[in-house]
C-alpha cells in the first residue's frame, strides 16, 4: 500500500473556478444573470469571464499571484470578477463598498494590488485613497466598472477620459477562447478578504483553492440546494465572497437576480417578479422583509440563510408565517462560509413556537467539510462540558478554515496553532445533544448591519483623542443594526472636556461611518479586574440596560 | 502568500467516515437502518459501528492498514462494516458475493486479508477458497454474520462452534465510546475493491480516504439527494462500496431500506410500505422493474439513479410512466463513483420520447469533483473533434479518481499515466454539447446483470481448454442482463470435436456461473488484421446478428 501515492490524475488541484466551464456544458442556453434589463446565459457569462481573464493577462499584464482589488455592489461585473480574477492567475480581493478613504488606503498599501476595478459610485472615494498615497508610491491601476443598469445622475460618475480602459472596453479586447491559468497547487492563494483594517495591522484573511471548493461545495449540501434555483443576491458578495455562493450558483446553474441597492419593498417586487427560491441575508435584511408593513404571504416558499447573530424568536416567526424558510449558521471570514449550521428535526415542528424559535437560534452542528469543532475551556484547555452552560473558545479544524493572514505570521500563529486548531475568539457552550451555541460572539465583535465591528480598533481611535483617558467599546443591542457600538470612556481630567457629539465627530473622522460609537457613556474610571484589565462584561450589561435603540 | 502553507488546522484528512458522527448528532433518533424487523437509529449505528472498530483493534489485534474482506448483502452488517472497518485503521475490501471458491481463494491470496466477514450464505463458499490454500499458510480468521433478518432453513449455516465469534457477539465486547483511527493522511487508502480475479493478477482498485470523500459529496450534488431522503439497497454495496452512497446516506441522515434478495415484487412491495425516494439500480434491475406485469403507477416520485449500459427507450419510457425519475451515470470502479452524468434539460421535455430517451442514455457531463474529462485519439493522443461521430479513449482527472492497483505497479503505470490522466479503456465519443457518449464501453468489458465481465479472463479458461485452438468473447445482447458473453471459439483439428454444452461446463467448473458464456460459436478461424489480432468488431456484429436473448 505504501507505493500508493498521489499521482497527476487523482491529486489535480480541486477548485471552484471550474463550476463555470461545466455550468456553461450543462446550462448553457440558460440564464446565468438578471440584472434589470441586461441578463446573460451560462455561455455568454463563461465567454465574458475568460475574455477578461485574458485581457488582464495579455493587456493590462497581470502575472500569477498578483492581487486584483474590486469595489463594486452585486452587479453583473462583481459576480464574473469572482470567476475572470483567479481565471487571469491572479488573487481575488474584495473590498467593502462602506469604507472610508483612509481605510481604503490602508488596504491597498498592504496588499500592494497592482489593479482595482472600481464601480463609479466608489470612484471618489478610491481617488481620495489614492490620494493619501505617498508621492513616490504609484497608485494601482484604476478599471472603472460602469454600472449600466443604473442610471447614473450624478455627473462626477462621468468616466475620466485619462483612463485608458472601462470594465467593458477591456472585457472586449480579451480572447474567449483563452486557456485560463489552472492552479498549479490546491493550496494556491485564491483570494484575499480584509475583516478590519482601521488599525495599522489589518487582518487579510487568505483562501486557497481547496479551501474554496470544499466550502463551496459543503455549503450546496448542507443547505439542500437542488439544480437551477433562482438566488437572489441580498448577501453583498464582498462580504466573505457571499459566502462562497457566487461559485456554488454556477455549480447547479442557478440564476442570479443581482441588485445595486435594496429596500423591502423592491426585494418582495423582485422575489414576486423572479419566484426566487433562495437568499442569502445578514440579521438586518431578515428583520427588514419581516418588519415590511402590508406584506400578503407569498405564493412559493423561498430559503433563506442566514448567519451572524441569531434571529430573535419575534422575526423568525413573522418571516415563516410570510412563506420564507429560514435556516441559519455559524462561520468566520475565515472558514470562507457557513461551518456550523442548525439542521431542523421533524420532532420540533410539535414545539410551541418560542421553542422552535428557540432552538432555531442555535448555531448548530458542523457541516460534512468540517473535521471537528469543539469548545474549549480557557483555563484548562480541555473541551467543556456538554451542558449548554459551560462557555469556552470555539475552535475549529477542517477543510475550509483559511490558509492564514497575509504578512502576518504571528496573527496566523495566534489563532492557527500547533495543537491543529483554529481558535475562532468566539465563545460558545455545548449543549447535551452536541449543537453549538454562541453566547459571546466575540470579545472584541460587534456585528451592526451584517458588518463585523472590531470594538479594539475603534477604541484605537478612541484612544487617539487628546482628552481620553480610558476607553472600552462594547455592543449594544438596537432593533434595526442588531447592535451598535457603545462606547465608554473615562476622561483625562486635567483636559478641557468634550462632548459625547465631539467624541462622535472625532470618530468619524478617522473612521468608516457605520464603525463609529453611537452611544458614548462618560465614566469615572473603567471596571477592571484585580490584574487591571477592563471588564467588559460589565459594560455589556450596563449598555443592555441602556435598552435597545428603536428606529422608525 | 508564499508564506502561507497548509497547516494541521485546514489541512485536517478530508474523509466520508465522519459523515457518521455527524449523523448521530443531528439524527441521532431518526431510522437510519430498516431490515425486515431490525430497525436501528443514527444513534444506534454510530455506537455500534464504533463497538465493531474497537473489538477489531482491541479484541482481534487488528492494526492500522491491515486488510478486512467482506462477503455480504446488503444487510445492515455490511452497512456498518463500511465505518467500523475504516474506524478501526483497516482497509474495507468488500468480495462479490457470486463469485467462486477459486477467484476468493485468489483474492484472498492477493489481498493477504487477516480478518474475512462472511454472511452465513457464503459460509461454504468460503471455506471451500480456504481449502485451497496451501497446508503452511495460515487463512484469514473467519467471522461469520448471522443474517438475523432472514429465516435460516439450511442447517449447513448453523454457527460452526469452532468460531470464536460471531459478527454480534465481536460486536458487543467492543466499546461504544472508543476513539477511532482518525486517518493520519487523506491519502491514506481506506478500500480495495477487486474488479476481476480469475486470471493471476487481480485487479485491486485502492481508494484513499480524500477520493472517497470528494466522490461521495460529489454524488449527492450530482444527484441533488435532499436531506433524510428513503434509500432502497438495490445496489449490492460490494460493487463498488455501491457507489458511495453508504457513506453518502450517512451525511443526508437517509433511511436505509437494506435487503438480502429480491425480485420486482418484492421491490414494489419495499417501496410502497416505505414510501422510498432514492434507490440506485444496474440496468437488469431497472428492466425488472419495467418489465413487472399489472403495476400500478406509484403515489410519489422514485428517484432512481443507473449506471453501467445506458437504458434503452421501451425500458427508460416504461419506468417512468411508473413514476420514477430515471438518472443516468457513467463510472468506474477505479472513480469510486459516478463521475460523468446526465443533467436533465427543461426544454428537452418538449422533444418527442424517443428523443427524450436517446438524449437521456448519453452518459454526460463530468462531475464537480472531476477536473476534466476528455476523449483522446489513440493515434494522435489529441482530443476528438466534438462531433458525435470521432471514437477515441475517456481519459479523466480529478479527485475520485484511484490511488492505483495494489501490489500491480505496471498495471497502475499504465493507466495512470505521467500526462496526468486515467486512461479508462473505454471508447467514446464528444457530442458538439460537449456530452459524452460511450460508444464500445471497452474492448473487454461485458456487463451482464450489473456485474463486469473481462472478455479476457473468459478467454483465458477457453483457452485452457485442450480442443480450442483460438478464442474471443464479446458481449450479446440480453433483454434481461444487459449482454452475456458470446464466445466464439475455433477447434484444434486433431482433437476429439467438444459441443457447445461441453465447453460450457468446462467453464462452470473454472469460473463463477455468471461469466461463464451463455452462448458458443464454432468458427472454422477467427476473423484477423492483418498484424494478427482478433478483430473483436466484426465477432460483435455476429453476436448482434444472433439478436438478442429473451427470456420468460
Amino acid at each position: 500500500m505504501d507505493l500508493l501515492t498521489p499521482s497527476a490524475a487523482n491529486s489535480s488541484p480541486i477548485t471552484p473556478v471550474r463550476f463555470l466551464e461545466r455550468a456553461a456544458t450543462v446550462y448553457g442556453d440558460y440564464t446565468s444573470i438578471i440584472y434589470n434589463k441586461t441578463t446573460y446565459t451560462w455561455n455568454q457569462t463563461n465567454r465574458r469571464c475568460l475574455q477578461l481573464a485574458s485581457a488582464l493577462k495579455s493587456i493590462i499584464g497581470i502575472k500569477r499571484g498578483d492581487i486584483i482589488s474590486v469595489l463594486s455592489p452585486n452587479i453583473p461585473a462583481m459576480y464574473e470578477l469572482h470567476f475572470a480574477v483567479p481565471m487571469s492567475g491572479a488573487i481575488l480581493n474584495t473590498i467593502n463598498t462602506r469604507l472610508d478613504a483612509r481605510t481604503i488606503f490602508i488596504l491597498l498599501c498592504h496588499s500592494e494590488a497592482k489593479l482595482i476595478f472600481v464601480e463609479c459610485h466608489s470612484h471618489s472615494v478610491v481617488l481620495e485613497a489614492f490620494s493619501l498615497l505617498p508621492p513616490e508610491t504609484h497608485p494601482p491601476m484604476l478599471i472603472l466598472i460602469n454600472d449600466n443598469g443604473d442610471v447614473i445622475e450624478n455627473s462626477s460618475f462621468t468616466v475620466d477620459s485619462n483612463l485608458e480602459f472601462t470594465y467593458e472596453s477591456l472585457l472586449t479586447r480579451g480572447d474567449p477562447d483563452f486557456q485560463w491559468e489552472r492552479p498549479r497547487s490546491e493550496w494556491d492563494p485564491m483570494v484575499l478578504n480584509y475583516t478590519s483594517g482601521t488599525t495599522a495591522c489589518p487582518k487579510g484573511v487568505v483562501h486557497s483553492h481547496r479551501g474554496l471548493f470544499i466550502a463551496a461545495v459543503d455549503s450546496l449540501v448542507d443547505w439542500s440546494v437542488p439544480k437551477q434555483p433562482i438566488f437572489l443576491w441580498t448577501l453583498p458578495m464582498f462580504h466573505a465572497n457571499g459566502w462562497c455562493f457566487p461559485w456554488g450558483m454556477a455549480a447547479v446553474g442557478a440564476t442570479n437576480i443581482c441588485l445595486h441597492k435594496f429596500d423591502a419593498a423592491s426585494l418582495y417586487d423582485l422575489i414576486r417578479q423572479h419566484r426566487v427560491t433562495h437568499m442569502c441575508a445578514a440579521p438586518v435584511v431578515l428583520n427588514m422583509l419581516a418588519n415590511q408593513p402590508g406584506i400578503e404571504p407569498l405564493t412559493n416558499r423561498i430559503h433563506i440563510l442566514t448567519a451572524g447573530a441569531p434571529p430573535p424568536a419575534p422575526v423568525l416567526l413573522r418571516t415563516e408565517s410570510l412563506g420564507f424558510v429560514v435556516s441559519h449558521g455559524y462561520g468566520l471570514t475565515e472558514t470562507a462560509a457557513i461551518v456550523v449550521s442548525c439542521p431542523w428535526k421533524h420532532e420540533w415542528n410539535k414545539l410551541p413556537a418560542t421553542e422552535r424559535a428557540r432552538l432555531k437560534a442555535r448555531q448548530g452542528v458542523k457541516t460534512l467539510g468540517m473535521t471537528e469543532v469543539d469548545v474549549l475551556d480557557p483555563e484548562s484547555g480541555a473541551s467543556v462540558k456538554r451542558d449548554g452552560l459551560s462557555l469556552g473558545e470555539i475552535v475549529l479544524r477542517g477543510g475550509s478554515v483559511f490558509l492564514g493572514y497575509f504578512k502576518d505570521a504571528i496573527g496566523t500563529s495566534k489563532c492557527l496553532k500547533d495543537d491543529g486548531w483554529f481558535y475562532t475568539g468566539d465563545v460558545g457552550v455545548l449543549h447535551p445533544d452536541g449543537y453549538l451555541e454562541i453566547k459571546d460572539r466575540s470579545k472584541d465583535m460587534i456585528i451592526s448591519g451584517g458588518e463585523n465591528i472590531s470594538s479594539v480598533e475603534v477604541e484605537s481611535v478612541l484612544y487617539s483623542h487628546p482628552a481620553i483617558d480610558e476607553a472600552a467599546v462594547v455592543a449594544r443591542p438596537d432593533e434595526y443594526w442588531g447592535e451598535t457600538p457603545c462606547a465608554f470612556v473615562s476622561l483625562k481630567p486635567e483636559k478641557s472636556q468634550p462632548s459625547q457629539k465631539d467624541i462622535i465627530e472625532f470618530c468619524r473622522a478617522k473612521m468608516p461611518h457605520y464603525m463609529v460609537p453611537k452611544t458614548v457613556v462618560f465614566e469615572e474610571s473603567l471596571p477592571k479586574t484585580a490584574t487591571g484589565k477592563i471588564q467588559k462584561f460589565v459594560l455589556r450589561e450596563k449598555a443592555k440596560a441602556v435598552g435597545a435603540a428603536r428606529r422608525i
